[in-house]
């Protein structure tokens, strides 16, 4: 099974995000709603970050790429700096939502780690945990599931999708991944969530569990906050054969790759049989992704390296894109190789992670416990 | 919302225990399996009461009834003095499987430790704890969840039944029952159940999920047992009024209820026009309801009570069952009166069980952590 490994953690939100946008107006209103709070959550945030607690994650299931650094390795960083009491958890039970396997999930957490920390990611101030180390956030679970109906569950457009996608039969944890997620954000009662157009239905779906505890157990000392999603601003990193980012089409540029592996992989990456380099995404996708990546690690217009390489063909486009990217990349390629020499320091910062999760995670349950009356 | 702390345990199971016998051959072939691994079980653990570990539990909805130690509180005191490590759990979370409130579920607690102690449950030889304790235990339920489908939870007879019967929608929580039973059991590495009929799929769900975990990530050593079911040879014990065991009927007879209000209840059970007392369970259930009552807590025949009754007619029928309730239930009240005059030291054996639950789930949860390859 070795798709079972694959490092594409986005890969049931191109589905989810169709059935998104298919759904249509009442979506799109609640959409709205969404984009005004995420508005104002980021403005508040930039006037008063220590008010903010923030949760975000990926899955184990790969080792991170250029996608995930840009589309939001970096803002992590960013609000970890600003004073925002950061939060990632490793969510190494959404491996088994969709695949019956969890080969080389030590390592890929491992690694996961190791460019958090290269990227700029301070454990000392950003707490990173895996989610299977945390008991009392996962009991979180039982009540929660309480407070939602079945009903609910299927109409949520990941759920949906997948169901539709899949191929194989719903697991009960792919069901009840919506449930999960808010278990994620508010056992560290986070009241911001960075999320991309196809991940608001969750949020929304953890506002809602959040609203019926405290209406139902908590009205008059609400338990949980209401969390706001901030809508991610950066466009969608194409792969560099223009298309979705995934390890399984073999086309991302990864972190803890060699320059040497990454030379390799831009090198046999397809173009097309015009000389003349333009950067034209919808009639010439794979070009116009090689030129996007540039673009990205140069921090340059896409249009205007078209332009300078011109008739000099895909060759030279090529190597310039391996040029920029390892050169943009040797940094935090030295700095994973430097922390990489004391994993036992990596493990460290999970253990740590984890005894600051726990510590979280058990006095959210024990408020829960007492406002459900189940203080024995 | 009063009705949330009726006592009636098993409410639900009427309709399923319908689906089931609706179900037809397939069940009846799968039923004669579990009859005769039943049979074959309670062979072996009379030999060897050592090699086994039982798992059994009450929702605390209410207090504990006739029908409760006669249907099941009794046997798990054989059990307990056989030998068998025998564990009782307070299931206060499948309190909300079905309700919105967890009102007097604190009181309800207690209660139910009292009637079992006063049963004569040892908490030295038996576990008891409540399932809201034992943050690892419900952990499980993230990997069990990814071994069973949509559809099979959708499949389970009282998740069915009550998906028909319950009037709203079906929470999450009661869709996945079955599940977190299947984290009850195997949390403890319980390979024996005492079960009704109607609780087999349950106990099948069980099994299935031990044997896919087992099979998926732990073929060389397995983690969990797959326990068997022990199918209860006690028949149903009717309410006073010949309708079903249940609180909302008013018609049973509370363990803890004074002699007094054990009166009144009795002398308040309908019967019928006829004079003469007859046992006839088809065309007079209210009449022989009381007889059945009396037969059980005096161990004499119901038809010898209504031949020696006769002709006196109802109230003498009614004097002869408030005297031998009051009396055979004499000994468990004094002993339960007394046990209430340290209701802290009823507190300790729920935190006792806890500790040693908390302490089973933990090495189990570790076991499991480290199958899945999740130890970091």
């Amino acid at each position: 099974m070795t798709d079972a490994t694959d490092a594409d953690n986005n890969a049931h939100n191109t589905n989810a995000a169709a059935r998104f946008t298919a759904a249509g107006n009442e979506m799109s209103a609640s959409f709205l709603a969404a984009k005004k709070r995420s508005d104002e959550t980021t403005a508040r945030l930039e006037a008063h970050p220590e008010e903010f607690t923030m949760l975000t994650g990926d899955r184990p299931t790969g080792r991170l790429h250029l996608g995930h650094l840009f589309g939001s390795i970096r803002s992590r960083v960013e609000m970890q700096d600003k004073g925002v009491r950061t939060n990632i958890i490793i969510a190494d039970y959404q491996v088994i939502t969709d695949r019956d396997t969890t080969d080389h999930i030590g390592e890929n957490v491992l690694n996961m780690v190791l460019d958090y920390m290269a990227a700029g990611i301070d454990p000392e101030k950003t707490m990173i945990f895996t989610h299977s180390a945390v008991p009392a956030e996962n009991q979180l679970m039982l009540p929660f599931l309480s407070l939602v109906t079945e009903a609910e569950l299927e109409r949520n457009p990941t759920v949906k999708s997948e169901k539709e996608a899949s191929g194989h039969a719903l697991t009960g944890l792919l069901l009840t991944y919506p449930v999960h997620q808010a278990c994620d954000i508010l056992f560290c009662k986070a009241n911001v969530v960075p999320a991309g157009k196809d991940q608001l239905p969750h949020i929304e779906m953890t506002r809602t569990i959040a609203r019926r505890f405290n209406e139902r157990y908590a009205h008059k000392h609400p338990v949980f906050p209401e969390p706001a999603a901030i809508l991610s601003d950066t466009p969608e990193i194409p792969g560099l054969d223009g298309r979705k980012m995934s390890k399984s089409y073999g086309n991302s540029i990864m972190l803890g790759a060699t320059a040497k592996e990454t030379e390799k992989l831009i090198k046999k990456s397809p173009t097309d049989s015009e000389r003349r380099i333009t950067f034209d995404p919808v009639n010439r996708p794979q070009v116009s992704a090689l030129l996007t990546t540039a673009g990205l690690v140069t921090g340059r217009d896409p249009v205007e390296i078209a332009d300078e390489i011109g008739d000099a063909g895909a060759g030279a486009l090529k190597q310039y894109v391996i040029t920029s990217v390892n050169e943009f990349l040797a940094p935090h390629r030295e700095r994973r190789e430097e922390l990489a020499k004391d994993m036992d320091s990596i493990r460290d910062v999970i253990h740590d992670g984890n005894k600051r999760a726990n510590a979280i995670a058990n006095e959210t349950l024990d408020e829960v416990r007492e406002a459900m009356g189940m203080l024995y």
